[in-house]
């Protein structure tokens, strides 16, 4: 099974790639949807480009896909960029989000290709904290009451979920921010032969509509094979 | 004929995708081989990420392949992610390169798809010529005797031809810069909807070397449409 799977950075795509990789399928790609209406459209929002040090760890090719940012626009133009790959499936890291879910179905329907959501409906306590045991995961944009700018740049641990859980009950968080609640980067996984290194970052914090991020203005790559030296 | 063109992000590779888009053909995907041996392994060197703003002007989806840099596993790297591309040919802006040409036509013969090189053995006077009047092209690296630190940032047009004229007569100096004399990059072209603005330069001048480059650490896309109104 070739498969692409569709890449943000955060934990959801990362834990798609970490399941299509443990199953065996051929990863011929990851994809990224750009959108014109982000903010990213100017080159000094940096963020956006962390994906790739991302794919270059996991020595995957990354395909930036471009569109409008209007919704139906947008699903046509991620089907006209699967459509030039030579693969059998679609792997996304939906996890509760209908539209999502649907929008990738539709696409794979239409172009004959299987489509898998593996976190599809997972607890998302018992999720986060699989998530946890497998990736480093640091918290790079925050949007709801009951979170804070400390949030910003903070690992995500067990301490972090038993904080989340308690946020869940107080304020409705949802403790995988499936509602936008918050945005993770992932920075290390066991398929990363390198694993990504903040250098220097810039929070910026909204306090009137509690949202922020963290922008990371440096970063690059420390290979692994270093550590694993030391260790033997 | 569905085509990728192998995109830099410089002159050459922006003619070869002006040349595929004349010719009528659907151009796919553009392809950039990242080589890990490069400074860009550092997130910090910024130029790389542009041509990710030129994509996006041209609204062609934009495939980044990685590579160890070694020169015979980036063959066959190349070429896996090629592989992977219902495309029907390749296109390569090669000059005067053969090992670039026999590179790109291995692959594609071992393919099965088409290899075109537009540019090959044109005059390079009249090449960078006809470029200038189809390309707003700007130098971003120099490494030759002759050229100097003035080069980084310049515009290339009739009188920058003019004097790589008087510096291949006098140091040998490729008007075009095959021999890596110099790079550019392309900040607008036809097929552009919007054209790249550079924001915030650093000239990076290594005298003993006769070598700089110019490091683009701000830029962003500006809408062509707003200039086309005002002339309407």
């Amino acid at each position: 099974m070739r498969v692409v799977v569709l890449y943000s950075g955060g934990k959801d795509s990362n834990y798609a790639l970490y399941w299509a990789l443990r199953k065996g399928f051929e990863v011929k790609y990851l994809l990224s949807m750009v959108s014109e209406r982000d903010d990213s459209y100017m080159y000094h929002v940096p963020n956006i480009h962390l994906t790739e040090l991302q794919a270059r760890a996991a020595g995957i090719p990354l395909v930036k896909g471009f569109t409008s940012g209007e919704k139906e626009k947008e699903v046509e133009d991620m089907k006209a960029v699967i459509e030039g790959l030579r693969v059998d499936g679609i792997v996304a890291g939906a996890l509760a989000s209908e539209y999502q879910k649907e929008r990738v179905e539709g696409i794979a329907g239409e172009l004959g290709l299987k489509s898998f959501a593996p976190a599809w409906h997972r607890d998302p306590i018992d999720y986060m904290r699989e998530l946890t045991g497998i990736f480093d995961i640091v918290v790079v944009g925050v949007s709801a009451y009951g979170l804070d700018e400390r949030w910003l740049g903070r690992r995500v641990d067990e301490r972090a979920i038993e904080e989340l859980v308690r946020l869940h009950e107080r304020y409705g968080v949802h403790p995988a921010g499936e509602g936008g609640e918050f945005e993770t980067f992932v920075r290390d996984a066991p398929f990363f032969r390198a694993r990504v290194v903040f250098d220097e970052v810039v929070k910026k914090w909204d306090g009137p509509s509690y949202s922020g991020v963290l922008e990371v203005t440096r970063a690059h790559l420390e290979p692994k094979e270093a550590q694993l030296s030391k260790g033997g």
